[in-house]
This record gives C-alpha cells, structure tokens and sequence, in this order.
C-alpha cells in the first residue's frame, strides 16, 4: 500500500535529501525513521518530488513509500486515531526538529511522488540590504548586500520562460533530457516586508528541474541584475543550449522548495505515464 | 553626539539584551563592536527600547549611544560614503550574523531610545500543528502542538487591553511601577500561511512592558485557548494585582520585538519627560 508523506525541512543541516553514505541525508533519516516507529525489517525506499541538493531547504516536499497493508491498518498509537494521524505523531516524537512530516495518508490508486507531479515551486531568496539579511532569516536568503535591478531582472527571466531545452543551466548527464516547460520565473520585493530589510524573492515554477538547474538560473539572472549583463544575456545562454561556465551555481541557502502540485486523482496515472515516457524519449 | 541604531537579533544564542559577566549578550557584543570599529578608548554605554529577556528575538530594536563629535565625522570607510552607512558598513563586517545593524544615524534632539518611545510592539508565535512549526521557523515559534480556541482567546485578551496596574503579570520589583498601557492584545492565525501549517501569531502593543510581561500575557491566554480556564479568567488576574502563580511564564523562543514606534522630532524631548516622570510617579 503506497503512501503520501507531506514534509518540510531546513536544509541547512543536511547533505541534500539522497541518501548517501555517511552523510546526514532527509531520505536517509526518514526511511530510517519509518522503520522505526514501524517496526519494518528493512528501511523502506522512499520516492520523492524534488531531491533537493546539499543545503537546499523544503517548506512543502512531498514523497511516498510503500508499506505492508497490514503494517498501516496495526499503526502504533491509540486506535481511535487515524493510522495517518498516528503515523505523523510518532514520526514527531523520533525526528528531530530541522525535519517535519506535516501528513501522511494512503494514496490515491496511481499516485507516484515523482512522476505524477505536475509542477515543483521553487522560491529564492535574496538579501540587498548592506546589513544583511533579518538575522531570524538568515539561514534561508543569500546574503548579496547590493541592490538589484529588478525590472532588468524580470524582462530577462520572462524570455526564459516556456519549452526549452535547459542544457545550459542543467549539468550533463547522459541519456537524461534537459528539455523542461519553465512555468513562471518572476522576481518581486515582498509587499509585507519592511522597505529596508531589502528581500528581494524570485519565484520559479517548472513541470520539473534538472539538477542545480534553480540555482543556475539564479545564478544567470543576479549579473544581470547587478548590471554586469545584458538584459539579453540569459536568453543567449539559454539558446547556446549547453552547460556555459560563464553561469553561477549560486549557494542553496537561498533556495526552498516551496510546494508540489498533483492533478485531480483521476489523473495521477495518466500524468506519471505521460512523465516516464517524454524523460524516456526527449 | 547621540547616534540612533536600528538593530535586529535572532536572540536563539544570546542571554538577552543586557550585559552580564561571562555571558553572551547583545548589548555587550554591540557595545564591543562599535568600540573596536571605531576605537574607542572605552565599551560606550548603549541605552535599548526594549531590554529583551535571554533567548527573545527583536526584528527591529532600536538603541542609542553617545559618541564624540569628532570620531563621527572622522567614521573609518570610504569618504564619500555618509558615516552612518559607513559604520553599518564596519559593523556588518565584524559582527556575527545573529546580530545586524540595519541603520546608523545622528539622533534628532531631544531622542532617548528608551524614554522618547511611544509604543513596542510584540509578536508571540505559537504552532498549532500537531507536526510542530515549519522547520525553517521553528527558533521564532512554540511548538505546543494542539489546537487553539481563538475566538475565546481574543474576548479575553481583549479585557485586558486598556490603563491597568499590570502586576498580576509582571515581576515584582521595588520603587518601579506596574501600570502600562496595553494598547492592542490580539490572536490571529496569517492568512497567507498555509492552514496546515498551524501558525497564530499573538499582537502585543503597549507604551510599555515590565519584565517578563509579554510572555506572562501569553502564559495568561493559552489555558484559554486550550479551554483549561475560562474566557473571563485572565481579567481576573488582572484585577488581583499581584504577581499570580497560575499565570505561566511562557518560552522566550516565540516572541519576537517587531516594532518601536517614536513620536515627530519635535515631541520627542516632551515624550521622554512625560515617560520618565510617570516612571517616577505611579
């Protein structure tokens, strides 16, 4: 029986969220705590939406595991809560506080964290301010202290957006697609915030990422922004299509998947099939 | 010369405000550091708008501190820089990143960060979620994990706001008065968080506080919200007028200085005169 787990994480403390020998990992901890409040003989394999990269931080992830039946319907925890309530009671109580699982519910017939996804949120921010970023903050914004050009920013991130192929922000790997539909990248200044604490938000939406593909595209964007390129630039990298040295990988402090996005559950097998097959033929 | 700082702390790693022996507090560490980037002879001497307790937060504290007239103008940094900015400059350079100065500038005349301040405002962050608070948040936040009854939380605080004798609330201390001004108490879950993500966030606005007082206001409101005492509960306290073992002094970690308000220029003398003298008086 599959199982969606909803979680968040800092990820200031972690090496990414793949397991990895040695290494303090979010799978490696959470598979290690399934287990455990489960009692399981083995860890169990987790399948998440977005593998976040060393010290990139989570607010909404989303994975799912697969569990014996029987497992799920004897959850430990008192009986008249539900198997999922109790589940993320216990997970509590074991994990400690940099990593949270929010819920955990069966999921719906044809549900793949990974595949059925429609759409990964990434948001990125950054501090101008001379000072630094709000100390309560720091842990998630990248501490820049110069101002940006956030207009030049923005024209340049839109012709970005659409059908592309991403091979100039994506590192190579073989047989793997780089082509990636860019949903939205936009830049703004929080409307809350205080006009001096000078955070500056870029928010960027795809189908899927390549890896260290948010932080490159960042990383294309903040030269531009800085006045060092053209507004031009990016989209000129972009049509190179191959991965250029010119751009940054800029640090993950500042970047936090913000939200997952599934279709209705009629949909989830049709999108994870539609998913496998263009990563299999592009 | 009086020079204004606009300072804010993660207070995570600091015992408080004040300075104390072998203790890592902000005063001292901001006291040092402007000593060493402008070196003076002596630690000055800074006077706060809000003396936060060990492990409280401030976003925007506000000090002041007397320099030498001449050591301002004679600030280290480039010369076409304003010494204000050249000092944020210096002390974002030598200071750790749980502390910043936002701004440095000459105080207008009559300005005492502690007597010309008209109102502090307060924030206490509770997390509702039975997951515990957003990873990323979770130093700024309490992590009660049950559910809230805002409603009767707002009646209630909502007696106590107004000119009161808030002994009940505050720890006794000789020759000092307990009557404030509580100007708004309120609970509100933010809007733009998720539900799911089970944040309220309490408003705490007085002319002033006496030690502890917020986070005994708080102590106050939760065993309503947790339907342990009843809606007409804390007024009584109140009207007791004497420090109230029931009340629970709630976790430092959650509550947060956000704001210092200060009247026009011209009013600021009168202000500090008027707020000395009641201190005195009552």
């Amino acid at each position: 029986m599959r199982v969606r787990l909803d979680l968040g994480y800092d990820g200031t403390a972690f090496a990414g969220w793949a397991a990895q020998p040695a290494q303090r990992t979010v799978e490696a901890l959470l598979a290690q705590s399934l287990a455990r409040v489960l009692r399981l003989p083995d860890v169990p394999r987790l399948v998440v939406a977005g593998r976040t990269d060393s010290g990139v931080h989570a607010r909404h992830q989303v994975a799912h595991v697969d569990l014996p039946r029987e497992l799920w319907s004897a959850a430990p925890g008192r009986s008249d809560v539900p198997p999922g309530r109790a589940l993320v009671r216990r997970l509590t109580g074991v994990l400690p506080r940099d990593v949270r699982v929010r819920r955990a519910e069966v999921a719906p017939a044809g549900f793949d964290a990974r595949f059925s996804a429609l759409r990964r949120h990434y948001a990125y921010r950054v501090s101008e301010a001379e000072s630094g970023p709000d100390p309560l903050r720091r842990h998630e914004v990248l501490d820049l202290r110069r101002p940006l050009d956030l207009e030049a920013m923005s024209t340049a991130s839109a012709h970005l957006v659409g059908l592309n192929d991403f091979a100039a922000f994506c590192r190579r790997r073989q047989g793997a697609t780089t082509v990636r539909t860019l949903l939205e990248y936009s830049w703004r200044r929080p409307v809350l915030g205080e006009p001096d604490d000078g955070l500056v938000v870029a928010t960027v939406v795809a189908d899927a990422f390549c890896r260290s593909m948010v932080r490159a595209l960042v990383g294309a964007l903040l030269p531009v922004g800085l006045g060092r390129r053209d507004v031009d630039w990016p989209a000129q990298v972009l049509a190179g299509r191959a991965r250029d040295a010119r751009v940054g990988v800029v640090a993950p402090g500042g970047l936090t998947l913000e939200q997952v996005d599934y279709p209705t559950d009629d949909q989830l097998a049709v999108r994870a099939r539609a998913a496998r097959a263009v990563r299999r033929l592009l």
